[in-house]
């Protein structure tokens, strides 16, 4: 056998990477990991994590609207961008040190550059110029939010790695997609109080999703304020004479607004990492097919998260990792499983599902119970506010299992991840009808609707 | 077959009786529901629903004390009492209506009285004097709180029903219990910005609730600002020269306060029932026992809810009304399922539960796995809050299967709630674990805990 310098060598500081090499160094590996940005990945610096606080922080606007129902007078607020990015900055920092400490534990070495192959086993360190090789290497390298480089004015735009650090909160903002960072954003920068437009060229919001958590958020966030145009493009973006940009959208109409960001997908980042030299594989989009196992074209090099462009979440990257180390370490190899799995979308209002959509199961199956509420939630009696919460459960007509349900309105995500136990056991309807209400909960419409809204029969509403 | 004016006679219109008659009469039978106050019973009218509007009333001043962390600056804010009082009522008025509207369109027959038996079949109703009779009667008149007639003073104080139409917001009040009456209400008028002292004679609040819970609540309480004294009772309540009350405790120390409410345990409303002229047997609390299918020890009269001193839960309630529906008019004998029922407190942090405290299954299992969590959620990274949040799974160790699910922080009710379908249908810890993380939440926590913080061995934590 020949000697490497490293057992395992992580290309990439992310959720996937750090995971698999904390757990492989605790083995007792010899590990090393590189990255050339910061420790934490997307999920941690410039995604999930700073994404939910700035959540947080925008939907105090609301709270102070509907504190005046229940009694509250709120006397004149005003928010300060600069404080939120700061503090923001300092949890991300917090978080940051917790992954490296998390690794210096384990033992593993920690690599601040860039790192590139140079042969199957030989990786180079950008930042020392110095080649080491490994037995084993893991490209966890991840993303980036695509330039949209076809799109004149490009450059003039922001993504959300920007959106994270702007200077200041702009007025108006144009933001081109309907994804659900898009979405999400649309929701953050209205409720700092910036005029916000959303512009999508696809029918509606969120595909893929459910259609009534699409038509239902779309609808919520029209009645807030934010503007929505489907079927939209921007033909150009240009500067103004007075500093702001002018959007020039395909219908001809032009929106001037502060900020431009676009938010058309991610490309995975995998240009200048040398793969060629190390013979791996990827297709037209530049991610990198794996097998069951997580395992490139390379025996032994194996490749988790975004980079693969299975499912691009934090916590399937982590899954993937750990999946690897038991697989590559363990003696027991172990498929990640990419069945059933729960997701939100932290709209205002939130988005939990888990599950098929309606329109996915009835291309599938013969016959669905559609079950489906739509109600005013609790608290928005007293304050006023007219949003609705929509849940929706997807079942099969033949043996009565849950497939599918979709929940629109606060705590939405949490409730996803919980019943995700249950679909991910297989629970049927029949176990969601004998679970006793807790009242008064928003949950409790999912254990309480017990005749279908209506039925779905060979794909054709009847 | 004698004639009856009735089919079913329900004496109380709150949540068990209103199902019930709405239920039968929608079933083509002749119904009659008798309630001498207000439709909708303790839930709707003075109980969970206002209590639940008070919550989010009482959670404001929280929402503005963290908003500065997000960068938010929040000028003067003031609490109006009349305000939210004005508004809750007229919620429950509308619920009411929806209540009465239900009933009326089953065709149920509504009669605004108090009603007594006065025979097996024969019932008073007081407003008009008037005696009718019925085939089978629902006994469904609830329970109100226990004044605690012994303690000397107990007339100066007010229970939950007072504290929803107080005329004024007190500035101190002192809560004598250790339930989730006197748990909650503490925290609403802290939260309102009211002295609260709450005191227990117990060692811990909330018994039969998982240690973890209680201890972790009663912290939180504490931190935020909450008097509590265990291991002491009131032993006289007084007026003082100006219009406040000195309440003294058992250890010699007193309060001065504007209000104290007794939360000390509720009696079924079982009294003047004339239950002897129907020959049902009361227990020594009062409560009327029943049978599997909630039948009375005569064989015409049933009852369900509170009065039955089962579980005194408004979903329990109504389920056992169905129960009641299916037993004797659809010729489909259902006992009520009193297993695993979710439970939530609505304290601040909230508790959601489900199934068996460690105490409970270490006494009753050999071999425990107990995995437990405590975290700060996100949001208070930058809030500053230093609340914690908590999560524990009690699983056998024998076969894994989930015996209990506890969860003291944000949203634990909706939480709870949705756990329930799973541990309903016998999930085992596995299913918990093959269950894919959504980022971030806080129940990921739930399907992340892959190994035991603790094991017991025969009631001993090992």
């Amino acid at each position: 056998m020949a000697s490497y310098d490293y057992d395992l060598f992580v290309i990439g500081g992310g959720s996937g990477g750090v995971r698999a090499a904390r757990l492989a160094a605790g083995l007792g590996k010899k590990v090393a990991i590189a990255e050339e940005y910061r420790f934490g990945g997307t999920c941690v610096i410039r995604g999930c994590v700073p994404k939910k606080l700035f959540v947080y922080a925008s939907q105090f606007s609301e709270h102070f609207e509907d504190a005046a129902g229940f009694g509250w007078s709120v006397g004149e607020t005003s928010f300060d961008w600069p404080t939120l990015i700061a503090n923001k900055d300092r949890e991300v920092d917090r978080l940051e040190g917790l992954y490296r400490k998390g690794l210096e534990t384990a033992g593993a070495t920690i690599i601040e550059s860039r790192a590139e192959f140079v042969g199957p086993h030989e990786i180079r360190i950008s930042a020392s110029g110095e080649t080491v090789t490994a037995e084993h290497v893991l490209i966890a390298v991840g993303g980036r939010p695509n330039p949209h480089a076809a799109l004149p004015g490009h450059e003039l735009c922001i993504s959300s790695n920007e959106a994270f650090h702007l200077e200041s909160l702009p007025k108006a903002i144009a933001i081109a997609g309907g994804g659900y960072i898009a979405v999400e954003f649309a929701n953050i920068f209205h409720g700092l109080g910036v005029e916000t437009t959303l512009v999508y060229r696809g029918q509606e919001i969120l595909s893929r999703f459910d259609q009534d958590m699409r038509r239902g958020l779309h609808t919520a966030m029209e009645n807030k304020g934010i503007k929505i145009l489907c079927h939209q493009v921007f033909h150009k973006i240009e500067k103004t004479a007075d500093g702001r940009l002018r959007a020039e959208l395909s219908d001809g109409d032009e929106l001037v607004v502060d900020q431009v960001m676009l938010a058309l997908g991610r490309d995975p980042n995998t240009e200048t990492l040398g793969l060629d030299k190390a013979g791996v594989e990827t297709d037209h989009k530049g991610a990198i097919p794996v097998d069951a196992y997580s395992r490139t074209n390379v025996e032994h090099i194996y490749a988790v998260g975004d980079v693969t462009d299975r499912v691009a979440l934090t916590p399937v990257a982590i899954h993937e990792a750990m999946c690897f180390v038991d697989t590559v370490y363990k003696d027991r190899p172990t498929a990640p499983d990419h069945q059933l799995i729960a997701t939100a979308v932290f709209s205002q209002p939130e988005i939990g599902t888990v599950g098929m959509s309606e329109d996915e199961a009835a291309a599938k199956y013969e016959a669905l119970e559609i079950y489906r509420a739509e109600f005013r939630p609790m608290k928005n009696t007293l304050s006023g506010r007219q949003e609705k919460m929509i849940m929706k459960i997807v079942v099969n007509g033949l043996d009565r299992t849950v497939l599918g349900v979709h929940i629109l309105g606060a705590d939405a995500g949490e409730m996803a991840q919980v019943i995700a136990i249950a679909l991910k056991a297989g629970c049927s309807k029949d176990d969601f009808d004998r679970t006793m209400a807790v009242h008064p909960t928003a949950a409790e419409e999912l254990v309480t609707m017990y005749q279908p809204s209506y039925r779905v029969k060979n794909g054709e509403r009847v």
